[in-house]
């Protein structure tokens, strides 16, 4: 089985992906009349499982709506006890480094990984663990927020493997890890 | 005469100009065999002037070879009191407030000016001057570095005018300010 984590995220023009107090409302400022999902369906259809952390795990099911993910979700989180109960069967909590949450993911059959939320990415960007990036740019400079990508201990190169324009405004690149 | 202030520069994927000791080499890190300019001749046409920092000018210098403007060229400078005698009618200091500074060049004649090197670009960000956006992003993560865009008081709006891929690799991405 081909283990393979993909980050699929968005970004503003200066890379923040959420505003200085938080703010998402910007990620919908481009009109989306026929609401097109820039690739998302195609990724859960690629996917095994979805990791995320508890902020992004919070921020979902604070959007309310239908569970828009297909696929079983792993949240990771220290300080989270319980998983709501109408998610229980779709949604599991896992603690520790990344390494051994991968490891415990892999054991239970997962190997191509959705990698969502700041703090995860950044996590696993640390480690290169991130075989492929999805990124998609929103034409906004924030001007301050939680930035996609953190400090690393050596640069990382990758191979750009195709770009996509949505609605005439929205650039998605995507990436591969060159190892 | 319609003023306009244009960017022009490279970015690596996670927003860096220059590398955590101000490395440069990763910008040529994809083969450019038929040394392709990636708009930079066009760039030139359309400009009256080149506006840049010391630290930019500093580095333009110290490549040696032949000088790259065909333009004039503005360095903003409080420290530098003398231009090479080489490029003496090629390049003029000036020392100011963006807004001192931009209000004499106009002055001169120069209307449409490439704004260059990271500390100028940000400033003219800052006073919300930038009105074009040309941004060629690298496919690598440098992980640390002096970041093309800083803190902004406001978010700024941009409109996307065109994508082009260079190399197979590189992805220029051409914004124009929504006012």
């Amino acid at each position: 089985m081909k283990k393979r984590n993909i980050v699929f995220i968005a970004r503003s023009l200066d890379g923040y992906i959420s505003g200085k107090n938080g703010e998402l409302d910007w990620l919908e400022s481009i009109p989306n009349p026929d609401n097109i999902d820039m690739g998302f369906g195609r990724l859960m259809e690629e996917i095994d499982a979805v990791v995320m952390g508890r902020t992004t795990f919070e921020t979902v099911v604070g959007f309310g709506g239908q569970w828009p993910y297909s696929k079983h979700v792993f949240v990771l989180s220290h300080s989270l006890n319980e998983i709501p109960s109408n998610l229980k069967s779709k949604v599991s909590l896992l603690a520790g480094s990344v390494e051994t949450i991968l490891e415990s993911i892999h054991e239970k059959g997962y190997y191509v990984l959705y990698i969502d939320g700041g703090s995860t990415i950044q996590s696993f960007l640390k480690e290169d663990l991130i075989d492929e990036l999805r990124i998609t740019t929103i034409p906004i400079l924030l001007g301050g927020g939680f930035p996609l990508f953190g400090k690393l201990q050596k640069p990382q190169t990758f191979e750009h493997i195709s770009s996509n324009l949505y609605l005439n405004q929205i650039v998605q690149n995507c990436y591969i890890r060159k190892r």
